[in-house]
């Protein structure tokens, strides 16, 4: 019989059936909150320390307060891994502003931030399996707002763009601003591989969140000596790279093999995708 | 002692305190839902028909089911004001994608929305001590996505433009465009009057949500003979208008008396501005 998952909620651990949170909380009437999402490997978090101080980031550009210390939500996160036997899969981590009597503007009473963490295991063969296929992408308008640094929990336009990319066929959208550059993806960072096999991705300053595996990676390509290009690129230079690939903390480095229909390279996962998706591990932290 | 509020949720009346939602309810994780708010006079709701309508719209562009059917929503609002015994105040109701473990896309397999209904009392004396006040407004740049047309709950950007405007001392943040007009503000609708005494305020084709107030008002002065002019202006035009006002369900209108500090007119609340205010609730449909 299947386990039934397991929750932290401010405090508790709880069945997720009954993982609720007050209707007033600010992240279910105003998106007033911010999250983060690791990769769980044999049991252990990956990335754990970066994705903790991007999440100190974001809350600290909403001005919400840090609920805990992050050695508590350290000892929280892992205790949810763990209650729910997770080998393999993602943890979620999200904290909002709190309940409050609705209005707009901040809560004029300071109230506690709201926690909850959440995991869920994924199946490592399937994932493999996706990667040693590719993934398809279509590009999109850029719509959503300017301060998409901040990891919040308003993803309204992300949520409609991945669905007009599953619609189509695809597996991920590519969001493209108005001077027609590729930002990033809804729920990733977009890369391409250049004929000469220069891996090129935008610049984290403007337009991206500040992916950690877009981090991580670039360590590990300077470490493997391949060449990187921080650089905006476009839709039409993307039909005809190499390679492409998004990467994420759920998928690590996700070969792309077609393009608004087009198949990008010889319509295969790249060889330096999927050696990045091979090597990443040896550079990433466990916690 | 004061009356413990009751909301309703998901098929159950509650008490505010026990009011809550699943953790993967969409509107915590993504901010999938819409929401709209009535003005509730003696004990009745103000336009609601039109509140509905516009319900179904935002609903429509996000592919959410209507959850149940218009005649027994409008039972629940009834209920809801009732046994929180409103003579005056607002009505909330929200609408999200429902319940469904974590995935940007919609939920594969359909979920039921979830419903939430809360209302509560409002001061009539304190609102009409604030109209007579008047409020100051600040400006800030448009940074919302293009899609303010549907009243969702992605509000972070709005939160953010109202905790500006209140630690500048004001009460409303306009949004200027980038090309220099104001659109709206973050929880109202942006007008001024002209020297001439013609009333002005932004299309809804584009960059603004389709208030209902603002719709009604538009009746208001046609019955009343008071020219319109529905275009944008500037924050520089607003500077030197003879009246401003802002109109939302929860205010009707009101008189702005300061724009970025600049006072308006004779920095009282105008006469137009104060007898649409006054008329308003002639024009307005009763439920």
């Amino acid at each position: 019989s299947q386990m039934s998952r397991i929750a932290y909620v401010n405090g508790q651990y709880r069945e997720m059936r009954d993982a609720s949170v007050n209707i007033e909380d600010r992240g279910y009437q105003f998106s007033d909150g911010v999250y983060e999402v690791c990769e769980i490997r044999d049991g252990r978090m990956v990335d754990l320390p970066r994705h903790l101080a991007r999440l100190q980031r974001s809350l600290h550009e909403l001005r919400i307060d840090m609920p805990m210390s992050l050695a508590a939500l350290e000892v929280v996160m892992h205790e949810v891994v763990r209650r729910n036997r997770i080998g393999y899969g993602i943890v979620y981590l999200q904290i909002t502003r709190g309940v409050a009597r609705r209005d707009h503007a901040f809560p004029t009473t300071p109230v506690r931030p709201a926690v909850v963490v959440t995991a869920r295991s994924l199946s490592f063969q399937k994932n493999q399996d996706t990667a040693a296929r590719g993934i398809g992408v279509i590009t999109v308008p850029e719509n959503r707002w300017p301060r998409v640094d901040i990891k919040s929990v308003s993803l309204l336009p992300n949520v409609l763009a991945k669905q007009q990319a599953r619609e189509a066929g695809a597996y991920e959208a590519w969001f493209v601003d108005r001077d027609g550059f590729v930002t990033e993806g809804s729920s990733s960072n977009a890369w391409i591989v250049t004929g000469e096999g220069r891996v090129v991705t935008r610049s984290a300053d403007e337009g991206i969140l500040a992916g950690i595996t877009r981090a991580v990676l670039i360590e590990v390509l300077a470490a493997l000596q391949i060449s990187l290009e921080e650089r905006p690129f476009t839709p039409e230079e993307a039909y005809g790279a190499a390679e492409a690939f998004v990467t994420a903390s759920s998928q690590i480095v996700m070969p792309v093999v077609r393009i608004d229909g087009r198949p990008i390279g010889d319509g295969t996962p790249g060889p330096i995708a999927s050696r990045l998706r091979e090597e990443f591990h040896r550079f990433a932290a466990f916690s």
